[in-house]
């Protein structure tokens, strides 16, 4: 830590942003680390596009959470895209970022972005059923409430209402490193709700615990989706509102985010052991 | 840290073993982690069936380093493999694992191994051409000496001509991550000498910095090998002196390494963008 830049407290947390040496500005909430300058785009990009790209046009996005517009400025780089809501409960994490990181809240430039300062699941609930094709939920936090969300039955199954058929699920989970790695729970509370198809996926995010953070793909019953194979590819010269092209996305790195160590698929797909 | 079980200083490093809360037993090297009883596998499951699983019936093996055990291990898992020959420099590494690091150091068990406790690079320059289809360098300490042994063009070409036509290197590289990414200056190395591919691959392996480790995948002028795409599967049922199938490797997350993220895809293969 080299100079500490912002220190704030809301209603709902607390938010640290300082200067680092090796991973640029740091961002901090509630003790855990929510992302550094040098490496959020892995996150954020793959978050994104992992749901964006495996459907055939998506036009309505919910984010639920993703206050520091990171993902917004990965959905902003979509022209099929005609509408973001977005749902953060906390204005002080919108306002922090939009100051101290403006490479990242530069999503909310994009003029096709709705803020709503609410909470993330009263938000979801009134919405009318099949209202979008993408919900990403960004409620990241390491070691903490990921399991939590996705443990949420009620939440789960409104989001999976608010989706039209066929329409997907992206949201963090837990890294196939962690001792005690939920996900075929996770998996298995997921499939109760999203009757499409439920995948897990991961990729490398270095200031994350163990290196790692995995995501659920999950869609609605309706036109199948095969989240393995994207068949809707980025156009690498419109990028919205971003500046430059993905970093860290391309469709080779998506398919290979599905491909599982043993001792992980093990677990995730035990019939094929 | 919990306990101490074993520190000792050769004429060539110090190696120090301890009792860790979270990761099993930890081995360091001159100051560095060089493995963990709970992610070993991955890494040495990877660097050696990435090499093995490339090409048909790989006969003649050399590993150069690796005293742990751990990718003897996984050779014996290959039972097209008649001959393996370990230079390891450093007996007290050999003598240290086989006492406290029984899973690792069992593939010394395996009947077709060969001990040379002598200087990896003058042995491999002792060999007649063409020997080995396979070479595995095991020589790795994170930030040090990686980069030294690829851009040791001396040893490269006494490896290169260990090597049958069409024979394969496999050698631990720089995270993709590590800020003074050297990887284009490697691979730029390799090819001058090895004329068949060359090839950049990673994976997760949580201990190590950034959480990733980086492979190089090379092959000699010959018949050529296609890394990306593995045509010898391992037949789980025959598992050498290892006890039980690989815990990481399988052909999906072979062809998965090979992946890149586009950060890193410019600098491999600059000619794509």
């Amino acid at each position: 830590m080299e100079k500490i830049i912002f220190q704030g407290k809301s209603e709902f947390q607390e938010l640290l942003v300082f200067e680092s040496s090796r991973h640029g500005k740091v961002a901090i909430l509630d003790g855990c680390i929510q992302l550094t300058e040098n490496d959020e785009f892995a996150y954020q990009e793959m978050l994104t596009h992992l749901a964006l790209c495996s459907i055939p046009n998506p036009k309505k996005v919910l984010l639920v959470g993703g206050g520091d517009g990171g993902i917004l400025r990965e959905i902003s780089r979509h022209s099929s895209v005609e509408h973001i809501d977005i749902c953060e409960i906390d204005k002080m994490v919108i306002d922090a970022y939009k100051k101290f990181f403006p490479d990242i809240a530069v999503g909310y430039e994009d003029p096709r972005v709705h803020v709503h300062i609410r909470d993330g699941i009263a938000f979801t609930n009134s919405v009318p059923e099949g209202t979008y094709d993408v919900i990403i939920v960004d409620a990241f936090q390491p070691m903490g409430p990921i399991a939590e969300v996705l443990a949420d039955n009620c939440f789960l199954e409104s989001v999976a209402k608010a989706l039209r058929p066929g329409g997907v699920l992206s949201a963090p989970a837990d890294s196939l490193w962690h001792k005690n790695f939920v996900v075929a729970d996770t998996i298995a509370n997921c499939k109760k709700i999203f009757k499409g198809s439920v995948n897990y996926a991961w990729t490398t995010v270095p200031t994350y615990a163990s290196g790692v953070i995995g995501f659920m793909l999950c869609s609605t019953e309706g036109p199948p989706v095969n989240f393995k194979h994207p068949i809707n590819k980025l156009n690498p010269e419109k990028n919205g509102v971003a500046k430059g092209p993905p970093k860290f996305y391309n469709p080779e790195i998506h398919a290979a985010a599905f491909c599982l160590p043993s001792f992980v698929d093990k677990v995730v797909d035990p019939i094929r052991y």
